[in-house]
């Protein structure tokens, strides 16, 4: 590996945020999920939770080689996942249009945070919305009904990774060097 | 046309952004296209830009309807397209990945803006740099080299959105009364 490529993994390292992620509920289409995985990678989280009916496994090569830096956990319930996610103290926020949710700026970011986000046609189901601890929604003035689902992610994780640098959370490094070192290994010869 | 049609239209033209629009580069993937004309209309943006090679039109039905309530104008070069942004008083800003560029969040919005988004694969031409404002990047701090197009898109007009709501810009409504009979007429019976 070149002295550079090592730095840069480093530095990467050294700024992602393990307390940030995002639980993705039978998100479907592939651009859609690489498009998430990239946003996610961009802003420092580095794990990606995921439930799907069938428990199909992420298909590969869909989000540009960051899967190495992202790494996903599938689950077979939501309910499992959401367990796993409280039981890391993660107050976990649903991205759900109904007029009782949170406009997704009123939101406290630097707490441990899981944004879930719904299926392209059906949007998050009847029991994420009860299982979570908030609903959030990035308000809209068009005629459309919906963002897309990578789209409404990304607008969230930057509004998050605002409040995060502003607390200055990029300058702390979080994970564990035994993290380090293995993500080293694993990505550091392509 | 039903009453509460009416009025929903009403509310969504009262709340246009004239001054606020994007350019496309050569943005050629349907999926891209739809996502960033939903955001665009989310936020108010009446008027979309693009430029194609051959002078493709707008592939139909792409856009989940929202089409009708974002207009595109096509241009055949780009020089065009930012003659015609410019005698509209905008500033151009051009999402570029260097080391020159201004971080998204320090630009004042509130002023005509319009945003040049380029080709999926290669990004901006040189041109579009050369004739753009400024330079602007969402930053990133992971391992993957850029943002999906229409995230990058989003995350810009949520920004744009954020400061115009703050300085009372979605109170004032801007589209003439003949924009909203005409829209009324068009869009009101689908
Ligand atoms: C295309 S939307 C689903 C639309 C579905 N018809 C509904 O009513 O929920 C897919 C996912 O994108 C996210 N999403 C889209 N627009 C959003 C918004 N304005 N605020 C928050 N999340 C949004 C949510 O995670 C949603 O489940
Ligand atoms: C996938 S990127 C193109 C990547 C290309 N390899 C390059 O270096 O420009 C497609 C478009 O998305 C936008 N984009 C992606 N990431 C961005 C970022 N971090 N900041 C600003 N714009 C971005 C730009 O409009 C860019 O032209």
């Amino acid at each position: 590996m070149s002295p550079e490529r090592y730095q840069k993994i480093n530095q990467v390292l050294a700024k992602r945020q393990p307390d940030l992620t995002l639980l993705l509920e039978e998100v479907h289409k592939p651009h859609n999920v690489s498009a998430v995985i990239r946003s996610a990678d961009a802003v420092g989280v580095c794990d990606v939770h995921a439930v799907w009916e069938q428990n199909k496994a992420l298909r590969k090569g869909t989000a540009m080689g960051s899967q190495v830096w992202v790494k996903t956990h599938a689950h077979s319930s939501l309910s499992e996942a959401i367990n796993v996610l409280h039981q890391q103290n993660m107050q976990v926020l649903v991205t759900h249009l109904d007029d009782t949710a949170v406009d997704f700026r009123d939101i406290d970011y630097t707490q441990p945070t899981a944004i879930l986000l719904g299926q392209e046609k059906t949007g998050a189901t009847d029991e994420a919305v009860a299982l979570a601890d908030k609903s959030v929604v990035v308000p809209m003035v068009g005629m459309v009904q919906s963002l897309n689902v990578s789209v409404a992610a990304a607008v969230i994780l930057y509004e998050a990774q605002r409040q995060r640098e502003a607390a200055g959370m990029y300058h702390i490094q979080k994970v564990s060097e035994q993290h380090i070192q293995e993500t080293l290994f694993q990505g550091g010869f392509p």
